[in-house]
This record gives C-alpha cells, structure tokens and sequence, in this order.
C-alpha cells in the first residue's frame, strides 16, 4: 500500500454498488481516484447523482462526467424503452446474456478510461465487473479483462513507449454480491450513497423487482447486512 | 462483392481523406454504409461538414454523428491549445509518435463503432488506419487491429454467443498516401469534399504546413494528380 501511496489510479464510477465498493478497493490500496463516470443516455440518471457523492465521499481528487449518448445506437432496457424485465429468477451461473446488456459497453468504457488514464500519466485502471452473480454479460468475463489490457499497451504512446504498462483491475471478478458487500462496509463504504435499480420511482425508490434489485436485497441478507436504502417492495 | 451486396458495415468516417477512401472502398466492397462521425472536441470542426458531405455523397443508409468531449481529458494538439506543428519533415518510418496524438483516439473510436453495429447486427467495422506514410501512431499498427478484433469477438452478446463474427477492417494500412490517393480516384471518389488540415482558417482553407497538409500534398504530387481543395500556401 505504501509503495502506491502517491499513484494515481482511473476508477470507472458509474454510482452502483460495484462500482462503488471497486473505488473504495482501489483507495484502501492507496490510490489516489481519478473517478469516470459514463453517462450514457442511461434511464437511472440517479446513478448519476450517487457517483457524485461516492466520489465525494471517497475523496477523489477528480471526478469527470463524461457524456456519450449511446442511446443514439438504441437496443437496450438500459438505454430505450424495452420493458425492465420484473420479479424474474436471478441466478448465479452462465446463463442467457440479459435484455439490460448494453452493446459493448465496457469495451467503451474501457477505452474512455484508457484516454483518461493515458492523458493523466496514469498506469492503472479499475473496473468493477463482476463474473459470478451475473454472468450474462460478456464483457465482464476474465477473458475479456485480460484482453482489453493487451490492447491497451500496444494501443497508446505510453504503453508502446513502455513508460507506462497498463493494468486494468477488477477486483470484485470473482466475488459474490455477499463478499463485494462484505468488503465495501469493512473499507468503510456507505452504501446509502449509492444506487442500483434499474427501474426507480420518480423520487428516486429503488423498485425491489428489477434483476438488479433482486441481487442487491439478495446480497445483503446473504451477507447478513441491513440495506440503507429504501424501496418501495 | 456480390455475396455481400446486402450486408451493412460500421464505417468511420471523419471526413479526412483516408476514412473517406475507406469508406468507398466498403461501399466498393458491397457493403451498404452505416458511417459513425466521432465529434471529440477537435478543433478542425469542417471535418465533421466533411463527414456529413461524403456520407451523402457515397449515399450512405445511416450517418451518426456522435459527440465524445475527450477535450475533457486534455493533452493534444488536436484538442487542446498545444501548436499544431508546422514544417516539420514528414518521413516516412517508424519515428516518434506526434504531439498531434489523441489518447487512446483509435481505442475509443473502435469501441463506439462496436457498439453500433452490435446494435444494429453487424459484423464488419471499417477504420482508415494507416501505418505507412504515418507511423507514429500506436493505434494505427497492425497489431493493435488484430488485438481490437480479439476483444471484439470476446467482449460482446453477439461474438459470443457466436451469430456474428467481428471483422475490423483496415484496408489502408500498408497503402502509402498516393496510393490512397490512387484508389480513392479510381473509386470515383471527390476529395473536393474531403478536409485534411489540422489547423485551418477562419473560413475554410488549409494551412498547407501541418504534417496533415504535407502528407496530403507529397500524396498527391506522387500521385500525378491535382488536389481539388484550396491552400492558404
């Protein structure tokens, strides 16, 4: 942890849990956070308001909103008006990649945060996928991590140079919604600052039935921990 | 060409003259074109006047013009207040990487275009990278091409699940700028219609001394052909 202390690190911060308890990870390891936020045209512009105030909260010495409208592209629950699916099984395992996936997304968040880093002299970069609880979606496997690292060297001035060499961190890969819990409320993370549902109230209540509502609820109490956040079932 | 006569591909199109060549090299090609215009902040904003002319001009079945403020990560001639360079030897080879370098620019290029035509069920992405008359860009090397088609395939709902097999294409990567040039004529191609200065005029006319001038002059001199646009000198 010492030896980071003065490093700057790039941490993808879009105000959910993952991304959340991901920043706290990447501190507690002595980064200091250069926190991205995509704002993607997507329907819980609340996440938002959450990034704002985990980043706040966490101390980050920059916070960029990025805007990049991939609504224009079209074809996600996320992003247009397909239905959130509701009070479907949410299982852990390698099933169907769900409706909510948007197209090669962290592929461009990826590559955002590789600018960002690259335009700051920063070597390291966080992202908080996750393989376990919710596999569905491709561009949160190992695979693709380790890929998208290759590219990152070969495709910058600073990685061909060999000034810096880029690593991409994904510290809750391989954890469950319980352990990523778990380790954000030891780091000391709030969890009332941050937001999951996909579908919200217009005031801003979590609506309990959505995916990621149910793996959020389901989290808690398998790590036997009260949620902070209201909802409205 | 037949077999792909009613396939669509991803073009990327900044209205400069190798996007433009590749872009009548896809619709040469067979393909029918969906051209995605990246607004970065650049400060040669007739390029996107450019893009918006030659997307018509190949009849194109879809033009997005997206905006992607990497001015907001700084450090670049093209976007920020950085000189852009002017008479500098243009050689050929594998030299130092220039000032008028953007971050990562080809990484997130790449990874927007992958986004739409995931969205839109397409397989085939056209970028008019090119490692010959300007090496010093690290995202323009070929192996940075094949590296972007690995992660391509890995990290999305439909490599994965294996309907579409992702091809990048790069079809100007080891053509010298003549030959470009060359190409883009047989094509029928109007380069008339195509911008190419980093650092133009209130109203319109290129600078004649940016390294893009000088290669786009020393392109057409050996060539034998007439550039159809106008110079300040």
């Amino acid at each position: 942890m010492a030896s980071q202390a003065s490093r700057g690190a790039v941490v993808l911060l879009s105000g959910g849990m993952d991304s959340s308890t991901t920043a706290a990870i990447a501190r507690h390891e002595g980064f200091r956070l250069f926190a991205l936020t995509i704002d993607y045209g997507q329907r819980h512009r609340l996440e938002l308001e959450s990034a704002r105030k985990v980043a706040q909260f966490l101390n980050a010495a920059e916070h960029i909103v990025l805007r990049v409208d991939l609504t224009c592209f079209g074809r996600s629950a996320l992003t247009d008006t397909i239905a959130v699916p509701k009070d479907r099984p949410v299982t852990a395992g390698h099933g169907e990649i769900p409706v909510t996936y948007v197209p090669a997304r962290n592929t461009v968040f990826l590559a955002l945060a590789l600018a960002y880093a690259e335009s700051r002299g920063l070597a390291d970069i966080f992202i908080g996928a996750n393989a376990v609880d919710y596999s569905g979606y491709p561009d949160c496997r190992p695979e693709f991590i380790e890929a998208f690292e290759h590219l990152a060297n070969l495709g910058t001035k600073a990685g061909v140079e060999g000034r810096t060499r880029f690593r991409i961190h994904a510290p809750l890969l391989q954890m469950t919604k319980a352990q990523i819990i778990r380790r954000g409320i030891e780091l000391g993370l709030d969890y009332g600052l941050t937001h999951t549902c996909y579908d919200p109230t217009p005031d801003g209540l979590a609506c309990g039935r959505c995916d990621a509502c149910q793996l959020r609820k389901k989290g808690f109490a398998e790590a036997g921990l009260q949620d902070p956040i209201a909802y409205v079932c």
